[in-house]
């Protein structure tokens, strides 16, 4: 059985696809010449269109970099849920160890840390952030926990944003500051500490 | 008693004020405008030095604004240790309330910003960072966690450096990328969600 794809008018896919060259020209400059020498040129340049065309739909370096992520994350397959195996610890530590090769990645590395640390300087940048990428993702994390959750595995009075927080913060934190090396085995371990406290288990 | 305090040449009088009216300056400037319009000249002409004074003992503004950090701590009281009153619980709390005032104050907020996202693109700066700032703070937090773990109130298999990892990470994470709002009530729930784990206990 074969889909009828809608036809698209072509001024509309015209403009599809320069977006699409925009925002892979941003996301790929950003990794090569870093976030204080990313230019709307630049990334003009690179997509082979006018700088007037990126200024219509944006209005700065910021703002394109920040959707080249949106469109990078909503094209992942496999982000609209975390792993279920039915073992939390195994799921989590699959999903940390990912994490982990992903901000080792050279072509992930510096574009991150230019949003992050465009973020942490702007607040309206921040709230968007918070809005349309940092929320979205927690709400998958949060799912998976709140399976977990109902099923007994975590406590029943835990605060899953705060339970996130407790999982993912030290490991980007490590990354972002480069306090010590992203291995597996720091996901690993993190997963378990986070899960059973630094308290002894009886 | 008193103590006799050796007396100082004069030169190396005149450059220790210099100095400390140079790393004032820096600290100061950049919680004003921000790190990216932070400039020798503006320190220089700040301090009331000349520029090559600065440029004698600093190779750029980064470095600057880091020694600048580093005087900070080495001038704080009671950094050499964090509370002991035998409750582990209630000592990570009363530091963690504290570091969050301290991340909410704007006389610190802009400048460790500015310092935190110059770490994240600077390795070089890192390593130093790491060697000058993180281990000696890091050390002085797992003196604590060390006197409770041999009181059997911290798993004995515990890696320490981890413990400090998932007790500051989410803290660091949150206040960095404004993910949502510090106030005492999350330091509280942070230490005691890190420190309980997130599975039940029974």
């Amino acid at each position: 059985m074969t889909t009828r794809r809608q036809s698209t008018p072509n001024s509309s896919r015209r403009s599809d696809a320069s977006r699409r060259a925009i925002l892979t020209a941003a996301f790929d400059l950003v990794g090569e010449v870093g976030y204080a020498k990313l230019s709307i040129e630049g990334i003009a340049a690179r997509a082979g269109v006018g700088k007037q065309t990126i200024y219509r739909w944006w209005p700065s370096k910021g703002a394109v970099l920040f959707d080249a992520f949106l469109a990078l994350s909503e094209g992942e397959e496999g982000e609209a849920a975390l792993p279920d195996t039915g073992d939390l610890e195994a799921d989590l530590k699959t999903v940390m160890r990912a994490t982990v090769v992903e901000l080792s990645d050279p072509r992930y590395d510096e574009p991150m840390r230019a949003l992050t640390t465009e973020i942490a300087h702007d607040p309206g940048l921040a709230a968007v952030y918070r809005e349309r990428l940092d929320e979205p993702m927690r709400e998958i994390k949060k799912r998976r926990l709140a399976i977990a959750q109902r099923a007994g595995q975590l406590a029943g009075d835990l605060d899953l944003d705060l339970a996130v927080d407790v999982l993912w913060g030290p490991l980007l934190n490590r990354w972002l500051q480069r306090t010590g090396p992203l291995t597996p085995e720091y996901a690993d371990n993190l997963v378990k500490t986070a899960l059973n406290g630094l308290r002894p288990r009886g």
